[in-house]
């Protein structure tokens, strides 16, 4: 087919910010191997686990992401309000973070809320620092009967260029290079492909967060070669680009003409400019900025925000039981 | 045309909020003339002003508006941080509150921000009504320097029915009764056909707010029927629908299409219902409910809720000079 | 003794919000019994709960309280960030409620949150909306799997006058006039006689809110009488009066001097309005709308606001398990 | 006089934050001359302008308080809501600003919000960021007339210890080695010693901040030794800290005592403890963690946010008129 999205992706400046999404773009639909990529799956009742591992620099050519570990939980039923399957959800996310970040007792842990807390799809990083037990002043302020019990773990929300007019990424390297964490853990919005992925889909990334991605477009990277220390991203999409939207109508729209055996040189009359202008007059005058956004936005800002924060205290604080754990959340 | 918006819009299940667009839409592309509906257009340095009013019955029903007067105000320049151009779009929008809502010196006006605080871009009436000046009781948190000269404003942000379990309408139905104002005037988000349209249209209209418009989608009315007073409703579309988008990229290709003669019978083949099939696919699973805004929508909510709030402000209470109202929108 | 307090709050205009204050005040320091007035005590591991009957008018003068049932809580260690034991105490408020408000299956309720979220220690009510599960729309935002198992519950924080120009009363009366609710259910910050309530007692009454109580001083009453349908009323005191403090420091010192046998003549010459004046200096010009609250406000805030929200949903959704009713705080 | 504030602050550990408080009480009621301490009075229409100059060691030490200037702007009508004052009070501020901070044009400058947002009485420089015009980044997001005539501005607030889990002081200190501006300019609520200051006050100071004022206590110092840079503290008193109220209510009445003659034995039979155990008394369980504030307090911390940034636009953004400044407010 012409009318390739990674084609279009590459017109409108956008990132894939989920390597399952990149990983299976470059696969095609033919489902080819990639080499220096390899892909694992695991099935749970409520969720797929897929571990995408990119093994060496080629690999990471092809699926334009660092060497590393990405885990992609999918699970539908984030969407929907019931609590124990969020619980589960916290349970799969607490493991990969466990698996990933390698922490002893004696580790000091920085989480980064990402995202600007005054647009609601970009609010998830803030939003999930809110609900986080913080314990790295002397525990003053944490439970009683559990002193001794966590790890030492503070949490800053940076805010975002527009409102501080300094690059996140130099506010974090900053506090970084004070607290001197063992580990960052980074929260952000994603960018999805895909509208399914919308609050169903949670990825955690040992490689940190590359330049450009992020529903804010986070202009510097975050990552072990930026901060010093090794970063976890954890990300949820929460939009699809809307150009991503337009040229999906149209490449379903193509595909079903394309059945049609006399159509074959109206495909070759149409080139891919003429489809990236549609969508540029479509979208005009906001074009690579506009997002499209489920309207219960902030309910699912607020449950993710709510599994995520559930997922990181049980990774950090393993020392809390689960019954426990659920009142945390609180 | 086989692909028409207007079937589009009902196969969603989609309002057209703003009565320009729907107007337009039934115009269609030849411009004729729609029998029961009057169109005014003025220009200003930084604004188009456009009057619609419907006339009698039939135009009601044509345009799926009330009888009544819909002012939009397009003022590209609203998206801009240009404080001296926001200030000449208050004052337009003050002269048209004050034509469309014949206010005694001792009327008491109930302003109403609609929509749900926490999603950015339903945000713009509870907005509103945190920059508006409220001097009902007994006018003592007001300038001493003005005490006597301001009209008795009440305010009011009912909530969505998800955060309060009550039909919206119904609050403000019962606040109403208890308060009897001799005008409400309601400030929503809306939702336009056009992109082009976000954050740089308002419109005002004396027929009040009917039943599904509006980003939250009112259920019920607000409008003098159901509230037994005259209700204004100002509104400034924040989204796009994104079928809207979709189907608007499929339209495009299909005009393009249509220039090579050989494609007529494509058109042919192809039906509304598998336009609508297509755009159903590409937004599943959350079809209607998606919609497009722009990335920086919470620096667009605060401009245009200031510019609303100026121009409430200079109409609610003539008696402040223009300087003083710079100073109030603060 | 000369100065009594019961003479300062008049001084003050300070209305005692407790009804086991007031009752204390009333029996002085030999501790009488009063007339019309029944008490009982009962002791919990981590509270005590005072349950204080005004059985008849000559009663209700003598305590400034209406008829009716005013329970009190008393646990200091609400003050302790010990989830346990606040889940102790949320049981314990449960059950108060289910006690007094005698409810039937299909009966609705109504939450109102008084007070400003904006001054963080009149946020109280706000903030319990805030964690409270709102059923009342067809129950379609609440979780799945308990679907016909719950109460039919509607929310609303009013705001105060200075935000909306309107009496809080006038508002919530023309709501319950449209929703026509079985049962009121009011939260509210309150202000104490003494530092140790603070954010360690809840108090709930069977009469409603009698004017002038609270820490925003409700204007109206919120009362059967007012609203047409019982009111339950739930405080917690998060302030002092700073007129209270300061007298309580001259009390103390006239304590002591009074141990001096020589000092007598001296209390002759000391007026009440003397020391009335005293206070009225040191609080110029503030007088009586100062108030003393802990720096930690915030947190005690958000603490009591979950324990009163997890009450609220043992009490009116008592299909929820123990184990899921943790999880809905959050 | 036995009983005396100095003595009191001493007991419980309570800083005086303004120099003028400071400074009054070491001349004490003879207003004798403190050496190493230079004060100087300016009348303005509704402002009363002191300017404390610690000019020495012996000075600094008498009045605890760094060698510097002190300005303090005194102007009772901050609490009325009178805008043109207000904005003769921002000239004011900004002209200070402007002489204390000796910026080029070129210089950059980090504001710094200090303060928990979530407790009204000390959300102030979170507020002031929230209003302030922010253009380092490339000044994309600064109102298109005047692009090239704005300073370099960015700003932070870096949130307090118990949400952070950081000391506030390495938060700033780890930006601004990142961010390397040529000036700091920290916003602060402050604790005054009488309740006549709150919100009628702004003191700023070119020595920064000491550790242990504030509202929220910081632990650490922030000011140019710590940092690096000059760094200009801006604060204004919101609460007056409870000890200080009981103490000058006890005060007054031994004052009034003193009058009768035959009074003096029992002065010396009590001794400065016994009043610290009184207060001590009516002050548990919070002791020295009790504040005194004003029930309007959301209101003065909006007016006196936007004074302040009013004050800092004039300061920073000379380039902006003073009708343009009246906008940039809102």
């Amino acid at each position: 087919m012409q009318f390739k999205k990674s084609d279009l992706l590459k017109n409108f400046n956008i990132t894939l910010d989920l390597a399952v999404e990149a990983h299976e773009m470059v696969r095609g639909e033919a489902g080819r191997e990639v080499p220096g990529v390899v892909q694992d799956v695991q099935e749970y009742d409520f969720a797929k686990v897929t571990t995408i591992t990119v093994t060496d620099q080629q690999g990471a050519q092809l699926v334009s992401k660092p060497i590393g570990n990405y885990v992609t939980i999918d699970a539908p039923q984030i969407r929907e309000n019931n609590l124990q399957i969020h619980e589960e959800i916290s349970k799969i996310l607490a493991d990969t973070i466990t698996k990933l970040a390698k922490l002893t007792d004696n580790s000091t842990v920085l989480l980064v809320g990402l995202g600007n807390w005054n647009a609601t799809p970009d609010a998830l990083g803030p939003q999930v620092i809110k609900y986080s037990l913080v314990t790295r002043h002397i525990k003053e302020h944490t439970p009683v009967e559990l002193h001794g019990n966590l790890r030492s773990v503070c949490a800053l929300s940076p805010g975002v260029l527009g409102l501080t007019g300094i690059e996140t990424a130099e506010i974090i390297k900053g506090v970084v290079d004070r607290v001197k964490p063992d580990l960052v853990i980074a929260i952000d919005a994603l960018a999805s492909a895909s509208v399914e992925r919308i609050s169903t889909t949670i990825q955690i990334a040992d490689t940190g967060i590359s330049p450009g991605s992020g529903v804010g477009n986070q202009r510097l990277g975050l990552n072990q070669e930026s901060m010093g220390v090794p970063v976890l991203a954890i990300g949820v999409p929460t939009v699809v680009n809307a150009g991503v939207i337009a040229h999906s109508a149209l490449e379903k729209l193509l595909e079903q003409l394309q059945t049609s055996p006399t159509l074959y040189q109206i495909y070759k009359g149409l080139n891919q400019d003429a489809v990236a202008n549609i969508i540029n007059e479509v979208l005009a005058p906001f074009s690579g900025d506009l997002m499209v956004t489920p309207k219960e936005i902030d309910q699912l800002i607020e449950h993710t925000g709510k599994i995520i924060a559930g997922g990181l205290t049980q990774a950090l604080h393993p020392a809390i039981s689960k019954e426990e754990y659920a009142t945390y959340l609180h």
